[in-house]
């Protein structure tokens, strides 16, 4: 592996970037962005080697999209149409089933490896890349069988040498569950700022009375529009269940608050408390 | 003061007793709790120099009730009748005005601070006591003319030695504000727990998918049932009233979702990220 081109030299193309570099000092990457600012910036700040643009991935060995869910939709299939032989192409994104379905039928379908590495902080662009982002975080590669077998072994280990924990899920179940497990907590996290910026005008107030409990539950609300829309979009189906199901808790507790079975309540939250051990591991 | 009396040995009572120590080391803590394991707990760890029961509060300079609202509720009128002239008690519960209500006739009224740390954690018990707690926190002091002057000021200049930042609001007004920038953020994350544990029956893909996101935005979903059932009773109305915002909310984001209004959901998103400046501060 030599050279590699990071589309999108945000969050998560430029912690790549870091990382592969760090890992193998050989590899030359070449940053690809829309945002030229963002593209200087990254050059700047040492994540990428050299600027290039769409055309010169004719010489790649690896290309990595990590850009929002609806661009490596539109763009996923030209760089399967550029990519040499021997390349291979792996995407970052969110969301799953939509991107495969993309490229299903595609004549180089076997040199894309669909790949969800579950790592990401609220912030974004190119200042927030750090080497260390997907250090003992979960990967998750879906349709493995789709891909060509010695292409995904040779990403597996750069995943490995990364340390991430790798699992394997089909397409449409990983939509299924990351729609639970990620996408409900930001809509959840973005109406709770809504709420309280809404009624709170005094924004004084928020900030004096907040605390960290808010803070915490507010966090994901920081969280980039243009990279949480699309994935929304793509994953509509499974996030429009995970909302009924989760207006519809929300709606239960609140008609135990007003018939005052507060024993109800008290066992509702003993029963979820249980989430303690859920991420402190199991064993 | 000199003797200082914590009623309820936990997060709360602990740390405001080392922290109490810390800057005035001639206090004797006594602590009182009716989980007799706390209590010898708090002893072994050093957060109180020695047990002791209600009735030995008419020797208290100070009492603190950190124990969950319902048994402040409960205790708060008992223990003005018993405080000697020139004792105090302060409050450290998450809700005002039922409390102040309780003993707005009392004739030791005056002897009475409310008063709410806006400081805590997810854990809970004496383990989870640290001497700085409360360090650069909010502190609000309710109803602040209903307190003996020399007393009240006394306690501020203690609030004050352990870094806390005063601020000064009506009961009923506190309540208000307080249940959307705190008691939402609680139900919130306890019904997102209960959204992805009813639905996730395979424990290991919570674990593995959660990722930081998650587990930030269900942390809350980890505090004790005991200390906030009774909060959302005593704020129930309130409470009720920010449920039925978010709720309406989150039915408005879905209903943006159904209708492909993805453009209509990037603005909202953009205008919700408007938190960031506000937990940063405010200039």
């Amino acid at each position: 592996m030599k050279n590699v081109y990071i589309i999108g030299t945000g969050l998560i193309g430029g912690s790549f970037a870091l990382n592969l570099k760090a890992i193998n000092p050989d590899v030359i990457i070449h940053g690809i962005d829309n945002n030229n600012e963002h593209l200087s910036e990254a050059l700047a700040l040492g994540l990428i080697d050299q600027k290039a643009t769409l055309k010169h991935i004719v010489n790649a060995d690896l290309v990595v999209l990590a850009i929002p869910v609806n661009a490596t939709l539109e763009l996923l299939p030209a760089v399967l149409d550029l990519l040499p032989s021997q390349g291979i192409v792996i995407d970052m994104g969110s969301t799953k089933a939509a991107i495969c379905q993309a490229v299903d039928t595609h004549p180089n379908r076997s040199r894309f490896l669909a790949n969800h590495p579950i790592a990401g902080t609220e912030f974004s662009g190119p200042k927030a890349a750090h080497q260390s982002l997907f250090f003992n975080k979960t990967n998750i590669i879906c349709d493995l069988e789709k891909t060509n077998e010695k292409a995904a072994k040779a990403m597996i280990e750069v995943f490995e040498a990364m340390g991430m924990n790798i699992r394997y899920m089909d397409a449409t179940e990983h939509d299924k569950h990351i729609a639970y497990v990620s996408h409900l907590s930001h809509i959840s996290s973005f109406m709770l700022g809504k709420t309280v910026i809404d009624k709170e005008k005094n924004e004084r107030n928020i900030f004096d009375m907040a605390g960290s409990g808010f803070e915490s539950t507010v966090r994901l609300a920081k969280s980039s529009p243009e990279m949480w829309a699309p994935i929304f979009e793509q994953n509509k189906a499974n996030v429009i269940e995970t909302l009924n199901e989760y207006i519809q808790n929300l709606n239960h507790f609140k008609t135990l608050m007003e018939s005052d079975n507060f024993e109800a309540i008290r066992n509702e939250m003993k029963n979820t408390n249980h989430i303690k051990t859920i991420l402190k591991g199991i064993s």
